[in-house]
Order: structure tokens, then C-alpha cells, then sequence
């Protein structure tokens, strides 16, 4: 096993484009400092207690506060719970909510890591195409109609539908509601996951589908990782005050207290502070320039029969490869050449090697710049041997 | 859903004897500060990154030497993982290893809320019986055999052998290896929870099961809970080197890193300092009074036809009632005179309802002395109006 203190570790000569991290220079040490001294402070030994199953009861207020700030929906306590980041969400609703039978919608492709959480939980997964505009709602409601002809039960959309992992696109507006009708209709629950609501470059987010859901379809996860740091493991959740009121009461939360207790108080007094905004505003900015430098030297980089749809934010670009050659195929070339992505396929049930994804926000622009280089003379030397 | 920071907090007028929890007055919270300032200066936005998956390199080293300095046995370094403590250990194990058809094996009774967590995973759940020396572990052989010859597969066994929760008792030396036969002949594997090692008071603890297996067959879950504090959320698991890669190897560490990745180098940096030893001395010597205050207290106030074993470690004792009198009926009555209690039912499958659980580790000793009197009191009255 490996013996690094962190889980991303560049490779001596490679540009890691494969990362889907923050950037070590831009996690906020001093900020979190402070938080974390003035939480002991102010809590003493409540800091360091079971933490309450929902979360701290002041953790909570700041998320609600803070996610009223975001969107024009503001959600009761009772819909919100503080939970260990997203991929710990996902997994303890998974926990809770699926049975034997049941199925889980993914859009295609989708994020790969979330695919090795549902594969963890033996999900039985369906997946549904996506188009420019997103996830192809029409498509779901028909396969949740082919699951029920199999005897079997349609629960979970797992979905990113705000710059999503990996192609950086966003559910259109009309597809939001289309697939709160269909969840409707199935009874389906949808767990969106909105890891990048607060990192978008060019006009704000969409509404989450949380915040469009009247007929209490959603959970909705969040998390702190891409805004604060992901080291704080501490991310939120919300959902119909049953479905909410069904995680806190999980009996790993009744046994262990909330799983970050600790680490919540310090994201919760970072979410409040006076510098959150400015921290925030400074990560779209940067981030937003990053993207831009990476589309451009793809642009340039890149031969014909390559495609990308530029990101309107979030962490990651997606590209498509000329036909014939295989994202599995050239990674090992693509390393030789200094330059690692991760391949479409990770992303899928089944194909997506023809699609690789890249992220823009571990590196600074120069390293983007080469690392699009050295991925095109890659492509073009695996095109010339084909 | 309840809005406190923490998860214990006591009723007005009531002992709350129920709890499971450190005192917060012996919350070590300067020296924690101290270890999470020195942990964001020496890192710096390492502490803050995705953690690696077994936990981070250095926090990995600091259990290794520490558990090496409890016991005879040290682990290598790819049979150490770090956790976001037991019940999160337990959580992700079943959520790995249990498959529709198998059977975990508890003692019966067994820990209350580690019920809860199997619970919400499915698990097909068999009691073993227990007596003065712990599990009746011949019994667990022949279980194992009835349930095979059922068609389903004895899988798991999860146990408290060392001052169990809830009766404090330790299982005995022999019986320790013999259940390691059994695991070794059943091709069980042995979940080890091991949460009260360092809180013995008369004598050293036992060897872990851990410590003794040969076979390869044992989990064993540890903690800094209850040695340093709960929301911190850091356990450590040790394993044969392939259940702990299969554990590392899982999604949710996959996608969200280390699941306590700065709380948890935090808690290495205080496992590792010079005053590690002291504080958990002083732990012993304290709780080991309680103890001593509540069985004393208890000795005199609880009515003829009570039973009780003086527990050699570990937070819990467990009373049982005069025959015809029941925890759950006698819950009521005692909150009114102010104190509470685990009704042994909460941690049985069947039945439980003759004893309750106490704890003695929360109170200073002139509460648990008056928790004692008030519980023999509610004792003697539901036994005159029965």
C-alpha cells in the first residue's frame, strides 16, 4: 500500500491532468488555522464530544444560511444534515436506501469514482445517455419503465447536473423540471450530486434541482472540498426533512456521532467567515482563467477529429478522440510523453473509450499549457502509427 | 431533529447513567489545539488535500509504533488503515464484505448501537450466548453449522472481547484461541472491536485477538475515542494485508480520501507525543475510581436479587434485575427519580429486558454515587407495587 500523506502525488515528468484536486497552493492553511483555534475556543470540549448524528446544531444554521445565499431556496433545519463530504453522503445513502432489487439511473459517462461507490453497494445500474444539454430525461422515464417489466425497482438517479464530472456540462433548465416529473411519476429519488455549484467562470449556476423540487424527489449533496478543502472531509445534505431525518438516524451516526465533528466546526466557521467570498470569488477567478488556458492550448494542440465542449465551470474538460483511437490505448504513450488523464471508460458501464477527461485546477497555466501540448503530440503520434 | 452541537446531552434532573462517553471535563482540548496547530505548520496544505486512502503515511507509522507498544505483536505496515473510527470501520466492512446470504454472528447481548449499524446493512444476524468468561464460543461452532446446513453463509463474527459493552467483561485466554479455531475452520472472519484496550484498571488487557491470529482471520478495530476524543473521529483497523487493501481499495476512499484525513493528523500528532502517556494514565486512574464509586454505591443500594460483575476496564457495568422485574418497564419510573439506563434489550436480538447498562465513565463520582441510590430506589419501588 501506498505510504503518501495525500492521495494525489504527480509522477516524476508527468503533468498530472488526470487530477481532480484543488491546487495545494490555493487550500486556504492560515484561514483553517484560525477557524480550527477559534472553534476549540469557543466550543472547549464540545469540539471534541460525539458530535450531534444531523451535525452541530450551529454547523447546521451556517449551512442553511450559506446555502439561502446560493440560490433562491431556503431550506428548513430539519432538511439539512452535515455529512463527511459527498462520496460519504452517497455511500451512507446507499446504505440506507437500497435494496436487493432496486436500480440506480447514472448518466453516461459518469463520474468514476462515484461509479466504484454504487459498484462498493453491489447497485444494479442503468445507464442513461447524455447530449449537450445533459442527461437525456425523455430516455430515463422510458428505462424506468423496461426496469419495472423486469420485476425490478426503479430508486436512485444518481446525477451531476452542474458542471458535471466528466464532461463540465449543465442539466438545461427544461430538462431540471422534465426530470422532477419523472422522478415524480417513478418514484424516483434523485441524489444530485452539486460538487461544483460554487465554481462556476462565466455567468452563475443553475438552480439545483433541490431547489426547483416541490414534490420532495431530491436529496441534494454538497460539500466543502472544492471550496475550502477537501481534507476537512465535511459536506451537507439536503432533502426532505423523512429522508433527512432517515440519515441522522443511521445507526453508524448514532454510534459514532457525526462523522466530522470536528472538522465541521472548522469548514463551519470557515463558511462564516468574513473571507469566505473573497476566498471563493479569488478560486472562479483563478480556476475560470485556468480553464481558459487549458481550452485554448487544447485548441491549439489538438488535431482535427479531436472535440471539447469549453466548461462553464466546475474542475474538468472533456475530450473526444478522433475515430479509431482508444483513450485506454494511448494513455500508456501519454504518460511517456509527460502527460496523464483518466481514461472515458472509468466513467462508464460499458464503452466511453473514446473520450478522455482532463482537469484544469491542480496545475498553474504554464504546466495546463504544456501538459495540452505534450497530450496532442501523443494523439497525433498514436494517429501516424494507426 | 434535535439542534445540539453534540450528540450527549444530559436531561434536566437526570443522571444520565445511559452514557457512553468520555467526561467532557477530560477532553484533553489544549493539547488538541497544540497538536492541530503543529499539524498545519509541519504539513501545511497537505492537511488539507485528499487524504490517501489507508490514511496518511505518517498517521499510519504513528498507530504501527503505537500498537506496538501495547502488545506483543506488531503489525506491518500494510496491515494498518486508518479509519474515522470504529462504528465507520464497521460501517465500510459490511458494506465490502457482506453479501445478501451471510451471517454475522454477535455475542448476545452485544454492543447496542453496533447492532444498529449491522441492522442497516441487513445483515442476517445469529446470537451467540455469553457467560462470566465472554462468548460461549463452542456454541459459536455449532451455529455456524446450523447455518450452513440452511443454505446461507457464516460469514462475520463482530465481538467486544476485551470489557465488552455492555457487560464488561473480558473473554477468557482460552477461549480467545479457540475462537481463532473456529474462524480459521469456519472461514469466518473476526471483527475485533477493540475500543476500551487502553482503559484496563486492575490489570493489563488482554492480547488482542489480533495479537493472537495466525490464521489471518481477524479484524481488529481500535480508536482514539476514548483515549483522546470522539469527534475526532480517528480509529486505526489492523488486518491481514489483503482485507486491509480491499478496505484502502474501497470507493468512497477512493473519491473522498482519507475519511478523517486532518482530524486524523491531529490525533497522530497527539498519539505521538510525550504526553500521550501521562493523559492516558491519568484516564485509567480516574475511570478506575468511578468504577470503583459506582460498584461500591451500587452494592449498597441496589435490592437483594440484583446481580453484577465488577468490570476490570472499559466504561460500562451491567445490573441485572430480580426475576419478574424489566429494564424496559423500569426506564420510566427511574427517569422520574433521575437517573437513566441502556435497557439490556436494545442490544439483543430476543430478549435482554432482565438487565440494564451503566455507565461510569461521564460523572464525577458524587453523581454516580446518587445515579446508584436513585436507580436502587426505582428498584425497590417496582418491586413493592409488583
Amino acid at each position: 500500500m501506498e505510504t503518501a500523506e495525500v492521495q494525489m502525488v504527480p509522477r516524476h515528468g508527468v503533468i498530472e491532468l488526470a487530477f481532480g484536486e484543488p491546487d495545494l497552493g490555493l487550500l486556504p492553511v492560515d484561514l483553517v488555522r484560525r477557524c480550527a483555534d477559534r472553534a476549540l475556543s469557543s466550543a472547549g470540549p464540545l469540539a471534541l464530544a460525539y458530535g450531534a448524528s444531523p451535525g452541530a446544531g450551529s454547523v447546521r444554521l451556517t449551512v442553511r444560511d450559506h446555502l439561502a445565499s446560493l440560490e433562491q431556496r431556503e431550506p428548513d433545519l430539519d432538511e439539512v444534515v452535515v455529512t463527511a463530504g459527498i462520496s460519504a453522503g452517497l455511500d451512507l445513502l446507499l446504505t440506507l436506501l437500497l435494496e436487493p432489487d432496486d436500480v440506480v439511473f447514472i448518466e453516461e459517462p459518469t463520474y468514476s469514482l462515484g461509479l466504484r461507490v454504487l459498484r462498493d453497494h453491489r447497485a444494479r445500474l442503468q445507464p442513461v445517455p447524455m447530449d449537450h444539454d445533459g442527461m437525456a430525461v425523455d430516455r430515463l422515464a422510458d428505462l424506468a419503465h423496461e426496469v419495472r417489466a423486469q420485476g425490478l425497482r426503479p430508486r436512485l438517479v444518481y446525477t451531476v447536473p452542474t458542471f458535471h464530472n466528466p464532461t463540465g456540462l449543465s442539466l438545461s433548465l427544461g430538462r431540471r423540471r422534465r426530470l422532477l416529473e419523472i422522478a415524480a411519476e417513478e418514484e424516483l429519488l434523485v441524489v444530485e450530486d452539486d460538487a461544483y455549484r460554487e465554481l462556476w467562470f462565466d455567468r452563475p449556476s443553475p438552480p439545483s434541482l433541490w431547489s426547483l423540487d416541490h414534490a420532495g424527489v431530491v436529496v441534494r449533496l454538497g460539500s466543502t472540498s472544492k471550496t475550502i478543502a477537501p481534507g476537512l472531509r465535511t459536506g451537507w445534505l439536503t432533502a426532505p426533512a423523512a429522508v433527512a431525518a432517515r440519515y441522522a438516524d443511521a445507526g453508524v451516526l448514532d454510534s459514532g456521532g457525526a462523522m466530522s465533528h470536528f472538522s465541521a466546526l472548522v469548514a463551519g466557521r470557515f463558511l462564516a467567515a468574513e473571507e469566505y467570498g473573497t476566498h471563493v470569488a479569488g478560486l472562479r477567478r483563478e480556476y475560470g482563467r485556468r480553464r481558459d488556458v487549458l481550452v485554448r492550448a487544447l485548441t491549439e494542440a489538438l488535431p482535427p477529429g479531436c472535440g471539447m465542449v469549453r466548461p462553464g465551470g466546475g474542475f474538468f474538460v472533456r475530450v473526444t478522440l478522433p475515430q479509431g483511437l482508444e483513450a485506454s490505448a494511448l494513455l500508456a504513450p501519454a504518460l511517456t510523453a509527460g502527460v496523464s488523464f483518466v481514461p472515458g471508460a472509468r466513467g462508464q458501464v460499458e464503452g466511453g473509450d473514446e473520450a478522455l477527461r482532463l482537469g484544469f485546477t491542480y496545475y498553474e497555466p504554464p504546466a495546463l499549457a504544456e501538459g495540452a501540448s505534450r497530450l496532442g503530440a501523443a494523439i497525433r503520434a498514436a494517429l501516424a502509427a494507426s
